[in-house]
């Protein structure tokens, strides 16, 4: 997962409301294509999965992140790391079973709802920020650690809170994932 | 133009290539529902058209800008504050008339494109980044300015460099467009 050094882009930042508000149109298109929020949902994972495994290359060279040797530390990485890197959050980590290997990112706040003060009419089960989870999803699997990763409550729901569960579904592999240095 | 000062949100960026992929797969979907080029072109400038409406309103709070003069001056803010403020890059502006209303923006550097090499086959006439053209259009109508907003350049179309203009449509009245304080 190493890049060469002359092909390290810059490390630029642009302004969060451009993108939520891209993000909005992206989701009222696919509210229009598809009927079925489920459709909607699948097809967030789908290009959140495409985007992740094109992220996470960046975010290596970027974070200069080491060996992992525990699914914990894994998913402290993505709450203290890459979401405090890609979208401004730190969610806290909660590990949700004694075999470690299911765990829940609370967001106490999410940039992606800024300007949505709910879902549209006859969208309740729109996982609006399914994105989110396609990206988590496609950046693991590329480091060889395959998860399901699903929205567990979402404020935009009524929960109090929003909660990215992410289960771990094999046995851990140091030497899988580790990146090359 | 202006908001009260409790509900101006915080001043947040983030990371550039989760916006510049989100992109892309917002082209994309909408390359696979509309068949014409021009139909794509059409609904990103709408969506960019939407987007800018809403984005006006914070940038005027955050810019601090003040009234201008001349449409030299506002191709000036839209340039040198607008696009650094969003996009991180800082385009050069022609004039182009002698009516002084029409305007280029030079983008030497263009990060929507930065992970998209060519355009699609089969899509020569795609505008891939009208979303910018329609975010401007947007935006300045919410300040009263009427204006075409279109590429007549893309380096993605093999150009030599990317150049959006702007042509103002009406007779400059200071009055409707100053901000309110």
């Amino acid at each position: 997962m190493s890049r060469p050094a002359h092909r390290r882009p810059e490390y630029h930042k642009i302004n969060k409301d451009l993108f939520v508000l891209t993000y909005g149109a992206l989701v009222a298109q696919l509210c229009k294509d598809y009927e079925k929020d489920e459709d909607v949902n699948k097809y967030l994972d789908t290009m959140g999965y495409g985007i992740g495994t094109r992220l996470v290359e960046d975010f290596l060279a970027r974070s200069c992140v080491r060996r992992c040797h525990s699914y914990s530390e894994i998913a402290d990485i993505i709450a203290q790391v890459a979401f405090k890197m890609y979208l401004g959050i730190t969610p806290s980590v909660t590990c949700n079973n004694a075999s470690r290997n299911e765990f829940s990112l609370i967001l106490d706040k999410n940039p992606l709802v800024e300007f949505v003060e709910e879902l549209p009419t006859g969208r309740s089960s729109l996982c609006y920020c399914n994105l989110l989870c396609g990206i988590i999803r496609g950046a693991l699997e590329m480091v060889h650690l395959a998860a399901d990763v699903t929205f567990l409550q979402d404020r935009l729901k009524g929960d109090r809170v929003t909660e990215i569960g992410i289960t771990f579904l094999k046995k851990l592999d140091e030497k899988k994932y580790r990146r090359k240095k």
